[in-house]
């Protein structure tokens, strides 16, 4: 079932180490079908060399396994409270990417300080808090989704493809599982450049909010006018 | 029409992601026919993997379109200003590249730190003041060429074939698209050197302006002795 | 003899360049086989391009050579003390892989700053002390894993299987030569991922101790469901 | 002539790009046969991709060009200083490699920080004093090779086979090109380690003179004993 989908997953999971965005396993990529509620994701742990379309698992929005015989990706949990919370987005990636990681373990948002952050995030990329005791020790990567739900309310996850966990690493999410790992590639990019902006000069408060507006606006709203039409 | 120069434009252009200088699809290269006035540039937003020379777009100097099936880079009103004021340029590349965009955002121009700087560039890479909101909200492509101009006042743009745009990143031009993309690899370059130099030593002001003379007239002054004849 | 030990030690080699973990021929593994006691490991000084399995030299815990034509790494009496030691150790590896061997030179521990850390390592990844000038002047490689063992007083080298000595470079091991390099590579990385945590955030104090106890045992304790059963 | 000298000055010049130490033509070997007194040194501003052992230039120790059609790197004086001021040496090099050119620029010699640097470079990697107006005005590459052998006085060339020339980048040097290659390479790799690790920890003075004269001597001394017989 879902073969097509199963297919793009695999992709956009062979995406990852291709750009750099993961060491070993560290990175999970899952599309959604909207019609049957069924969200196919990489299994866990499962080396990316050998990695087969086959051996993407399906579960439904329950956590349960309806195909596969492998085990989903420990971060499944997480994915689906996405899924079920943004009903525009149609795919998840998760990784522990160099530089949104070392964002995530400072606790820090990324703000946006020019025109390429603005090109495809529509101000900073927020940083959750931390999780609490009883949330780690409950059900954690359950919770993972819900902080992330909370750090995104009166928030447009559309606008911002992408967030900063606390202490572990960033989440991105698209229309499908390419553009999921699109997002997470320029969120790498801009949190390097970020990162030296403010080394360089640290009095710098981010770019202006016109010019944020002018660029997010010039791609992604109504009267966009860059790329092909 | 301008095959040559179409097919030229396609390889400087096919040259920036080769040297690293730009994710997916941030940068474009463009050339003039300065007999006709025409200039031939990338189109927006297309991959660089399956581009053809075809997919080259011909613009003249108000900006309409005289062939070619796409539409011209969104940034082709910033090169025809470059065109119409620096006469002697012939080529002119844009690209969102690493460490020239850390000091475009950061706003700072790119002090000549010593003589791999000043083999190319006659002095500090200069950064544009920020755009106002009223040119934001204008003719914003247009007004990024003006600012770039107006920065350029009483200086030589061919003995400093670059600048900063603030924050937003680099245009680099030479005498046809190949010169201006070889002077983006060194700038790109210099910038990070500048960038870990100063922060290794907070007090150093930059070469001594005798040697950085001496290094930019052995490579380009009239008694020029760096290269073959 | 000890051919398959062999031909594994060979590959677990080779892997350092391709990690890029090793300039030239800076870093070697081994494995013990604990039936005969006997340790395989690299040659010294030799070239991992033209490295063969036969090229491993095979010595005893004493250090004697009973097998090849080469000698064995200068390093080999370190190699022996912590097998010695750490009686669920299976492999080794040293390195002065780039991160690492800064953290090493600056004398100081790697504190887990997130999840990336916590995933392998238990805590921080100490750093010895310096050795004693008589430490030094007598069997220096042998007092270097002296010092490791030390270090690790107290501690359970298969949680932390890593260690930094103190203006050298990294020491890791693991159940054999391949998860020794394996968790080199992780070291480095989240040696890195530190350095730069701590240069964005210096009031950074690491992550949460609840949060660093659930993925450590989330993938390494009893109900471990990381991964494939 | 010199035709097995010409092959390896070439084979040592592709490495430079290979080894990452140069962008474009920004680098150079030469070696010199000691019976002759001829120095076979790289063109000026060719490619590394088109070179052949042909282009290669001889040029005697008064730098008159002996044989080839091509100029001579205009870097040529300096190396015939550096040959005549330190007679055991037989190849040399010169590069803007991006760390070692980050501490020229910042004026500054590169500490020994651990066993790393050690192994190479006995003590510190010197940085010469700044060039004096008439000398860089005057014969300005062999006022290079004079600074450098001032900056020498006392020191042992074959136990510190590099320098860094002030504002501009490191010489290095050893027995044949292929070696001073070797050098240039380890050179690049401290000066990055030791810029982090004061960064790391400013408080940090250098690894300890035992362990620093351990590491050179195991590997240098009369009684080294790492590598093979």
């Amino acid at each position: 079932m879902l073969e097509k989908i199963k297919d793009r997953v695999l992709k956009a999971n062979l995406e990852l180490p291709k750009r750099n965005l993961v060491v070993y396993t560290w990175g999970n990529v899952s599309e959604i079908d909207r019609e049957t509620g069924l969200v196919v994701i990489k299994p866990s742990g499962v080396d990316y060399e050998n990695m087969t379309a086959e051996d993407m698992v399906v579960v439904d929005l329950e956590g349960n396994v309806v195909e596969g015989k492998l085990r989903p990706s420990s971060d499944t949990p997480t994915h689906i409270e996405l899924y079920k919370a943004f009903s525009e987005i149609g795919g998840i990636v998760h990784t522990h990417s160099h530089w949104a990681t070392i964002w995530a373990q400072a606790g820090m948002s990324i703000p946006a300080m020019g025109t390429t952050h603005a090109d495809y995030f529509y101000g900073e990329i927020p940083c959750t808090r931390p999780l609490k005791d009883d949330e780690i020790l409950g059900s954690y990567e359950k919770e993972t989704g819900k902080v992330i739900i909370e750090t995104f309310k009166g928030k447009n996850p559309m606008h911002t493809p992408g967030v900063i966990v606390n202490d572990h690493g960033p989440f991105c999410w698209g229309k499908d599982g390419k553009d999921a790992v699109h997002n997470a590639v320029v969120l790498e990019e801009v949190a390097s450049m970020a990162y030296h902006t403010i080394a360089l000069n640290c009095k710098d408060k981010g770019a202006d909010k016109i010019l944020i507006d002018k660029h997010f606006l010039r791609k992604h709203g109504e009267n966009a006018y860059y790329g092909q039409r």
